[in-house]
């Protein structure tokens, strides 16, 4: 898809077709993060690509979504729960604002890289990393993303600086999600 | 341009062309950060464009690049220096690992639009913050990116684990960026 399509359509999505992604698709995902930008390029960090189906289901305990539409938005087991989830894992010991911010970017691009492939992404923080990290035997987790082709088709809506970025059901149960408009967040110098 | 092909051919670029860069190519970028994923959708993140040449010239002293390969990557004022830069603030008083997630969010959303629009780009992570705040008179920053029409072509190279990530100047003087295969950094479960 263009990029500019890509800049329009992709949205969060928390709701998940229950069908399988191939291991393609998904290592396509990571193949996005890998070329992403990093900090001094020093590469630190791994991905563990979970997409067994019952791993699935318990990494998804230990995850919280979209808590001012709960629980609307909290994908349920076996029918709205995502095919996969990216477990973004670093080499370091500790976290930091600038592993965090690394970690921005790749989800960014796996979230570009999902929707081009037609698939849904939700970026995850809230998330217990201990049970998680105990769960896979894995390093230091980052963050979680949620891959499965979408079940919802969330919208956004431009709004002003004094007006609310809550994120709603609208009365057609479809998620809106508020974005300040640009006039209100750039200055020129 | 498609998305994938902006994956293959993105790469930060340190050296630009004295060619002015106009504001509606430069809003578009900041376009790209606005629908950027942020934690909670709380868009906690401003932007101000920097494209007068002499406050631009005034930021570049309180940047530094790519420290591998001093001084061949560090933009010369009037010679290779960029055309704008993009500062990244915050209405927070504070940084945090989230916030500097966000923004790596909004920076990589960012490259991607300006590799699109044949424009080059660097996020700065190397800044002396406190100068920069105190010459613009504007809230706590996160990070910059250095925006103009791109005077070098780096390329990557896919390195084993083993080897160094470290970038350097090939023998033709071309920047280049070594990136860990894929199979080194995925784990399937």
């Amino acid at each position: 898809m263009e990029f500019r399509e890509l800049l329009k359509t992709r949205r969060t999505i928390r709701l998940f077709k229950q069908q399988p992604v191939d291991d393609e698709a998904l290592a396509a995902l990571i193949d996005a993060a890998r070329v992403a930008s990093c900090a001094s390029n020093k590469q630190r960090l791994r991905y563990i690509v979970v997409r067994t189906p019952e791993l699935v289901l318990e990494v998804l305990k230990h995850t919280r979504w979209a808590s001012l539409v709960q629980p609307a938005r909290t994908p349920q087991p076996g029918i709205s729960s995502p095919a996969a989830f990216i477990v973004i894992t670093t080499t370091e010991e500790t976290l930091s604002e600038l592993l965090c911010a690394d970690a921005g970017a790749a989800v960014q691009s796996i979230e570009f890289a999902a929707t081009d492939a037609g698939l849904g992404c939700c970026w995850l923080g809230a998330i217990d990393r201990d049970a998680i990290q105990n769960l896979l035997q894995c390093g230091k987790i980052v963050y979680l993303a949620a891959v499965g082709y979408p079940d919802e088709t969330p919208k956004s809506v431009d709004v002003s600086i004094d007006e609310s970025c809550g994120y709603y059901l609208d009365k057609d149960g479809v998620l809106t999600v508020p974005k300040l408009r640009l006039q209100d967040i750039l200055k020129w110098k």
